[in-house]
Formats: C-alpha cells, sequence, structure tokens
C-alpha cells in the first residue's frame, strides 16, 4: 500500500499513528500543500477531493478520509485493536474522534483560512483567533467529556491507545502550534504526554517524517 | 431511547434518518437552537458539547454524534444495514459520509456562521457565499468520486441506502435553501430523488417534525 502524506496535514499525521500502532509498513508518498501540489493533475487523479491523505490498496483502489482509512486498517488487519469492541465504549471512541476530526479540525483547514483572509479580510491575528476559538471550544467540550466518563483511561477510551487518540495528538500539535493554552485541559495533557511517550506517536510525528524541514537543533 | 432532535439541524436529520431506515422507534426531545436551548443547564447536562443530536439509551448512558450513533444503531440492532460489508464499499461509504459531515457540514455550523458575523464582519450576502463555497467544493468533489465509481448505483452506495446517503439529503436540503445550483451535480441529484421518495427520508424531513414551525400551504 501506499499513503499520500503531508508531514504538518493532521488528516495524514492521523493515519501515520494508527499505521504504526497496527505495525503495518506502507511505502510514503509526498503532497506538498505549500506548493498547491494537491490542486494538481497528478494528485487530483488519486483524490478529487484534492486533501491527504489517500491510501492507495495494493490492488490500486484508493481509500481517502483518515477515520474511513483507519477503520479500514483496523477491521482488515491483525494487530492491536484502534476501536474498543464493547458497544458504548466503541460509540464513544468514534464521538470523541469526531468531537476533533469533524468539529475542530475542518473548520481549522487552510483552505478555510485561505478563505478567511481573501474574502473576509481576515489579518494573521485574525486567523490565529479563528484558529483558537475552536479549538478552545472542542477542547473545552471533550475535557468535560472525559473528566466525567468512567470509560476514561490512560488514554482517552481505557488502557491502550484508540482512534480517539490518533485525533487527539495531531490536534493538540495545532494546538501548541497556534498557542492554546493546554494547561486548561489537564485531563487531555496527562493523555498526551502518554501518547507522545509511545513509539507508534513518536515516530508518526511531523518533524520526523521525510517531507519535514529540517528544524534547527 | 430517547433522541434530542432539531428539525433544522442536519445531524439530527442524519440520525432520524437512520433510525426510520432501521424501524426503530425512539421517544424525542427539542432542542430549539434559534432560542440557544443547546447552551442551557440542562441540555449541557446531557451534551456538553452543546450540539443536536444526543441519544439516551434506555440505561442512561448518552451518545453524541452523529455517525457514531448511526455505527452504534447499525452495529447492535437487526434491521437493513447501513454500511456495506465489503471492506472497500465499507471505507468508501464513510469516506462520503466524512466528506459531507465532517468536511462541509461543521464549517457551515451556526456558531461559526455567528462567529463570522460577529468577528469578521460578515454581512448576510457574506454569510451565504461563506456557505455556499463549501458546499460547493465539498459537492464538486463528491460528484466527482460517485460519477467515476463502479460502486454508485441507485443510492451512493450500491442499491440500498446507507450511512452516506443519511448524510447527503440533510445537506441537499441546506443547498436549496442558500440556493446553490444542484444542476450541477447530476448524479447527486439523482440519487438524492431517489432517496426523496423513501419513507424513511420523508418521515425524517424538517418539516415533517412536531418542533417545525407550519409552513404556508
Amino acid at each position: 500500500m501506499k499513503l499520500y502524506s503531508y508531514y504538518q496535514s493532521s488528516a495524514s499525521y492521523r493515519v501515520r499513528i494508527a499505521l504504526n500502532l497496527k505495525n503495518i509498513a506502507v511505502d510514503m508518498a509526498f503532497v506538498d500543500l505549500t506548493k498547491a501540489e494537491q490542486k494538481g493533475a497528478e494528485y487530483r487523479s488519486i483524490n478529487p477531493q484534492q486533501l491527504v491523505p489517500a491510501l492507495v490498496l495494493d490492488d490500486g483502489q484508493v481509500l481517502t478520509q483518515s477515520l474511513a482509512i483507519i477503520q479500514y486498517l483496523d477491521e482488515n488487519f491483525s494487530g492491536p485493536a484502534l476501536l474498543p469492541i464493547e458497544p458504548v465504549a466503541r460509540a464513544k471512541c468514534r464521538a470523541y474522534a469526531d468531537m476533533i476530526a469533524a468539529d475542530i479540525a475542518p473548520i481549522n483547514n487552510l483552505k478555510v483560512r485561505k478563505f478567511l483572509v481573501s474574502d473576509y479580510g481576515a489579518d494573521e491575528a485574525g486567523v490565529k483567533r479563528w484558529i483558537q476559538r475552536f479549538i478552545v471550544d472542542g477542547f473545552t467540550a471533550l475535557e468535560q467529556a472525559i473528566s466525567a466518563s468512567p470509560l476514561t483511561g490512560d488514554y482517552l477510551i481505557g488502557n491502550t491507545p484508540s482512534m480517539a487518540d490518533c485525533c487527539l495528538i495531531p490536534q493538540v500539535f495545532n494546538a501548541r502550534r497556534f498557542e492554546v493554552d493546554m494547561g486548561e485541559y489537564p485531563t487531555l495533557s496527562r493523555i498526551a504526554a502518554t501518547c507522545e511517550a509511545h513509539p507508534a506517536f513518536v515516530k508518526a510525528a511531523p518533524f520526523n517524517q521525510p517531507d519535514a524541514p529540517k528544524q534547527a537543533a
């Protein structure tokens, strides 16, 4: 299989974590969003939605959308389960994932931010305020949900990483990038620290990707 | 079970369709978003995210997020399957659902539109342009995906309604409400017409809900 990825894309980062948790090796291809490579004819033939990630299966079929890909991997490959089996825990895992992957990330997507600048006159501070607003909204609700849930453990659901944690960590990365005060979310911060010590998460991190710019030492 | 719903909420509408397709009867409770009832203490105790829908199970546990609820219903209740079993079709069903439920609907959500007005000075035309932009982006990509896919049938995936159709129809409702030209999307329009003739979709429609304002004859 081949994964089309961009180091700083949250949705790509989610799938990279899931692949590592399942111990699935894939070929990697890189789509530079800052050079608009996602809009080029070559990538559009793979994903007309012009978003990363895309996973090309060995028979050439293409899967898109990070949560659809993660659940495809979970249902068709061996390795640790990424969703709990118990029905309510399973529903909560999907709900936490969507509280981030549907209700925060798409609103803060690059194309939304660009439209806010081009058509609504937002300056850099305005864009940052936009990003912070929706992270704060989502993290406030998620912190409240998990701090009240008996299902919460070392990870968002229980004591093993799930699809929900695959969504959390890329969003925490963005929260720090845009200077959201993570001190407001003690339970999320505790779980993020646990994830960030796990090799599957470390290996998937943006600045550990081949397409990331070299960071100053 | 009890569903907290608002007639014009896309996410509530998705779950209403799914319940009807599965022939599952639930009690209904109504949350008037125009009166900010979702922000009141009573509803916040049910869903701290202050979004509809929420499904309260018979044991009092609360499920949130429309796609998590739909998959919970599909995996735990008899009746027609809402997701295909074949792995790639299943992944495509989830991907189409997220192309709408993650990549269109949240960006056009009421709280996003209000923020655009209050903090970025958008007027009514500006809000409409915003809504149209993200529906057009998403429907263009989805039309291209389904018109090229051998899996497309009477419905988005094959010849029975799935979770993807549960997402499509509420978004088509919004597209019409905000005057998006559906003529640009012939395959989506054909499938929408099929869905809209199906009793499960008719019964779930916004203006067939008890909390909808009476329409002029």
